[in-house]
């Protein structure tokens, strides 16, 4: 059967952006590298819509995560760090080996920030440097109410807001400037629609306050080392030259698209999404869901893992299940990049083939016919 | 005109890697992904010569000299770095940012290790952790005597000899175990035929002991945990998928020609572009060139940043002037990977054709016909 990749990342590469990293490789010290590069770095402030750098590592979005501590910090300084999934928690640890004093604001797997809560712990620790929070936690499917957070936190000289935007930059609207997000992080294989590999992080006039006193040792991911290279177009290291070529296609799909629309088309395969999985008579997972991923609750009685194995066996349909805690509880959906209307179709009608075969009581056919109603619906307006 | 690559890296990709990599995009939770790994970690052992694992981590090169740092080291530490280019350079005051004791063996640019200094330095300090050295210095194209330094190290339990190998594994014989290196590193873009954006590093059991101890702060290049992860074929992060879809591919072609003649291949191409440039009234610059690039000192009166946009406009092929002290005084050649006979007459008919251009005093036609007879006369033994 045909391979349909319906994960929460590496999303499907279109054919447009394979075809020009199949091109024979340039070298990076040439001017036509460098054209490539100035290129894309003006197209990446238009996506993270900033006026700010968005500068490029040769990693995944870990990667880039281990810049935003290293960079802006000093051993012994107090962060605080939303932990509410696998992405939340990986971002704590890493402050914590890296010797920050971490206040972990836990949340239970699946909720989102509590406004009221992160302002009693802001005023409760008034050294706090900085605030960490998934934009979109991958883990969970759930989205941070981020521009509110930003409110809270842009007033507070001394603290920079971070947000991990992995799952949700180019998916979602996050205005980085406006909202007072001093560092945010992205990667290529999530709505950039590239292989994973490249990541990205873009650094505000405040975060570079915070990078002058910053004592933490930095060397690979050394953000003013690079801020200096790729103001001139080109790299400290040798860059990931065959993604950021693919990169440049990409960033001119997402702008051919346009901002709204492309935030428009993600809402619109979410709540698809999201309206079949109910019809189906099954549960969202996440209290405040992102429209890149949706988590699903595994029904009572069937294996999630099994739900994700029997999909990929049999119907060569790629989702993935829930990690740690989450493993065997949920099962995750991915909509984002180049995904279209009629994927959607795809992705639930393998799921309710799955669910039949496993023996969950449903009709099939009820969660493409909801998913086509709500597509159809939103595509008038 | 068709373009050429002949620089130190990236090198050229096959075709086949192309195709490879430009396929649809497989998720790395997958069983199809662990194949593919389990795969690549079997054949990397056949490259690197070794028993122990090679690790794989998103990142070029640096990424993985970095991982060498902080996975085996303490602050205040004791390294003896050789300097003898920009990449030994890199490496030492990476040491240095970590807090590393850092003895610099300094060596003129374009000379090689002398063994009797080397015993002296070891001698006058005992306590040096590690002694660090490139395989192939890819700034000025000399080759260090790796074996022989082997031997003077690996008698000493407490240090680690450490080899970045990025322009040497895959080109020429480097018998990791047999030798006695402990830490091997190696990157995607050179003799792996690949786009920068993976690095590999090989552990002897020797170096985990040193690990154990070890309290450098580390998480996205953490030697340990890749280890646990990678051992059942996975990985800790997010790998980068399509570069190590392309390394199956190359490393099949790679065992397919087979290490000795792989060897002998990069030897034959080697000599007979040095023996070519001889032949045109040039200086060689290495004092013991690698059989990898070739470094070679610009004639008087021409600028050798000059020789390097001539040809790439003129002629559309890309070579590499010097890094550093070393602008404008030399350009290099590469023949690594995957170059064959006929593309040494491509690369030094275009550098007869740009020194003429330039005014360099040569009969056109003498480099590329002694190239033809090393080339023919290596072939035949």
């Amino acid at each position: 059967m045909k391979y349909y990749l319906m994960a929460p990342g590496p999303s499907t590469i279109p054919e447009r952006v394979l075809l020009e990293m199949a091109k024979p490789i340039i070298h990076h010290r040439t001017q036509r590298f460098e054209a490539v590069l100035g290129k894309v770095r003006a197209q990446l402030k238009q996506i993270f819509q900033t006026q700010s750098d968005v500068l490029l590592f040769s990693s995944v979005g870990s990667g880039a995560m281990e810049a935003s501590i290293t960079n802006f910090f000093s051993p012994g300084d107090q962060v605080i760090a939303v932990v509410s999934g696998k992405f939340g928690e990986r971002w704590a640890d890493q402050a914590v080996v890296f010797g920050l004093d971490v206040v972990r604001y836990e949340i239970e797997w699946g909720k989102a920030v509590d406004l009221n809560r992160l302002r009693e712990l802001l005023e409760k620790h008034p050294s706090a440097k900085a605030v960490l929070c998934q934009a979109c936690e991958t883990s969970t499917g759930v989205s941070h109410p981020i521009k509110e957070m930003g409110q809270l936190i842009k007033s507070r000289s001394n603290t920079l807001f971070m947000v991990d935007a992995i799952t949700a930059m180019g998916i979602y609207d996050i205005k980085t400037d406006e909202w007072g997000l001093d560092v945010v992080i992205s990667g290529s294989q999530k709505a950039f629609m590239l292989p994973p590999g490249l990541s990205m992080m873009s650094v505000s006039q405040k975060a570079w306050e915070f990078n002058k006193v910053s004592k933490l040792p930095k060397f690979y991911f050394n953000a003013k080392e690079e801020a200096k290279a790729q103001s001139k177009n080109t790299t400290h290291f040798t860059p990931a030259i065959s993604i950021i070529q693919g990169l440049s296609i990409s960033l001119d799909m997402m702008l051919e698209e346009g901002l709204p629309r492309l935030f428009k088309r993600h809402a619109r395969l979410a709540k698809a999404t999201r309206e079949s999985v109910k019809e189906m008579g099954l549960e969202l997972w996440a209290a405040l869901p992102s429209d890149s991923i949706t988590a699903v609750k595994t029904p009572s009685g069937i294996d999630g893992e099994k739900i994700v194995s029997h999909m990929a066996q049999k119907y060569n349909v790629t989702i993935i299940g829930g990690q740690d805690q989450l493993k065997g509880k949920i099962f995750r959906l991915g909509h984002m990049g180049y995904t279209g209307e009629f994927d959607v179709l795809a992705m639930i009608g393998a799921t309710e083939m799955t669910l039949k075969d496993l023996g969950h009581n449903l009709t099939l056919g009820k969660g493409v016919a909801r998913a086509l109603q709500v597509l159809h619906q939103e595509l008038k307006s």
